[in-house]
């Protein structure tokens, strides 16, 4: 695979490139930005130095197919999903050299005649990663997953880590010896998955019901279902993703993410974000709204933080303030490498049903 | 028009031929339900007695067209959305006619091929009222809106008379010599006023920019905008709808909708409906989570019920109830009449900003 994302490959807008490189199992070749040709992908969007091999930037899709690229993943994300313009000649190329793109907007590849064109004439595939299924449900609680944990990544705001805690939390329990399955509702999850559906893609309808569809089919073959969330509740765009990702997927438990550098909402300056120990209750609340009364609730887990943007003094000092506010076990999954997903996970055994 | 209910022409399933027939500004000529024929539509879902003329059920396309039907309205939802078997044959000879045909399932009906060729072949036209527009923005609140006051209906459960409701304090706010406008956001309300976009019915990314474009659209011309709300925060299948909508439309007022004579969610017996007061408190609270924390916080102001299933008694009870348990007032704006609908736009004039 290679990653494009023509004169945008940076930590700010790379965040499905960086899950991908992080945790897809197949290999990525390349990044193709022409602004940024000549450089080690991993200096722009901060690697973990000494473990990530050198992964070059080019300048096209020609040069990377030299590297062995068959697949050109779009590797930028933005709100109202259309495909960058700046994009747009390199997917054409591709399509007319015959390589799979997989897009994972809104907007979708073929849509864009000169793109539908290039695919005819090479016969380029496209995988629209965020296509729905046809045959979705409504959500109700009507699938039994009896002795099956639910785990929910809940958060302070979109982008803040959910898809790479339920990853890392995923790996965690399997370390501790149980099976746990990774539920992806994202483009990104699902590029790293193989398969999961995008909630935030279905007929607004069917959310809930696209959820726990995915859920029981996962509980079905694991103790622990590691379910990525999206958005939040307290989002102004996306809050009604989240609520039908929350009351879909039902979990028992929840960790709640948080970008420890980000105070307001990301693209809404006026809106500052909610304490943490606010953040904890209003899910809490929201989980209950539709279960029944005598149902157990679903409760807030631990916190997981994204403390990429400090340093290591006031990551330490983020982390110890979060456990304190909330009274929760608190780490950053990725700063801490695998201890700190094990403290995680270790707060979802302690708490869990079956603890 | 004509509406088409093959089989299933009942006060249950009628919701959406109700919803037209009180409020839609053109007539409807027939009623097409052959298992029902020779009958007045109005003794099936219960009109206002001496108010509503006699409306005939019909057996066949043929029959409605007779009496001057132009357009014919699939006139049952059902969950899922799918249309129904029985009606496929009267809306292939509708298309066949060359009648045209309003849908607002989910379901396109030009995806049944036997309906596309009947449309080929008899130049029927289809209108798709939940066809969402193509350039939806994602919610944010970007847009001003000062001096208008925002009303979103909202409810314990789904189909317990929000749009009623909503149209009924429209027609009210007029009477007091307000200018009001109503925002339809699904597919019944869309066929009475003639626009909207129904909310459960986009992409999911965008229920709440659809519902933010068409209330900042409706708000440059009225003082009032009345939001025909969708669902329940505690629905399983749909809260995910109810919240977009919540923080799309960005009330500053709320009318609590509800069903006396319901107890449970509808569809879901074992999902027992939450007590008035806790859903008042539901509501205002979620409806701060996207909102800064120095904005005006939105209240419930009024609570309307639908007494429909009960005897005067019983009604008389439950509205005298329900105002002691939320300390609101109620009121059934159908059963009372005007002066109940009056009631509940006082309780909104008196509660406003503009108060």
């Amino acid at each position: 695979m290679a990653i494009l994302a023509e004169g945008r490959f940076a930590r700010a807008t790379a965040k499905t490139a960086i899950g991908v490189l992080r945790y897809a199992p197949y290999p990525v070749v390349a990044v193709i930005d022409s602004t940024r040709a000549g450089t080690d992908a991993w200096q722009h969007i901060g690697g973990r130095p000494g473990e990530d091999p050198a992964l070059p930037v080019v300048a096209s899709v020609a040069e990377a197919v030299e590297r062995g690229a068959e697949v050109i993943l779009i590797g930028t994300a933005s709100a109202g999903g259309r495909i960058a313009d700046a994009d747009r000649p390199f997917l054409a190329d591709a399509l007319r050299r015959g390589l799979a793109v997989w897009n994972g907007l809104h907007e979708r590849v073929l849509a864009d005649p000169a793109l539908a064109a290039a695919a005819r004439a090479g016969r380029g595939a496209v995988r629209e990663l965020r296509e729905p299924p046809g045959d979705l449900p409504v959500g109700g609680h009507r699938r039994p997953r009896a002795g099956v944990t639910v785990v929910l990544t809940v958060g302070s705001d979109a982008a803040v880590g959910k898809m790479t805690v339920a990853l890392e939390i995923a790996a965690a329990l399997r370390r501790a010896g149980r099976t746990a399955a990774f539920v992806a509702t994202g483009q990104t999850g699902i590029a790293i998955a193989g398969d999961g559906i995008a909630v935030d893609a279905v007929v607004a309808d069917f959310i809930a019901g696209a959820a726990e569809r995915m859920v029981c089919d996962a509980a079905e073959g694991s103790d622990w279902v590691l379910v990525e969330g999206q958005g939040s509740l307290a989002h102004p765009g996306f809050s009604g993703v989240t609520t039908g990702l929350l009351h879909g997927s039902a979990p028992d438990l929840m960790v709640l993410c948080h970008d420890a550098s980000r105070h307001e909402t990301k693209g809404y300056p006026t809106l500052p974000l909610r304490p943490l120990d606010e953040l904890v209750r209003i899910h809490e609340e929201a989980a209950r709204w539709s279960r029944p009364p005598d149902a157990p609730r679903a409760k807030v887990a631990a916190v997981a933080l994204n403390t990429s943007g400090l340093d290591d003094r006031d990551a330490a000092r983020a982390i110890f303030d979060a456990a304190a506010l909330t009274g929760l076990p608190a780490a950053d999954p990725i700063r801490e490498g695998a201890g700190g997903a094990d403290r995680l996970a270790r707060a979802l055994l302690d708490a869990g049903p079956s603890a």
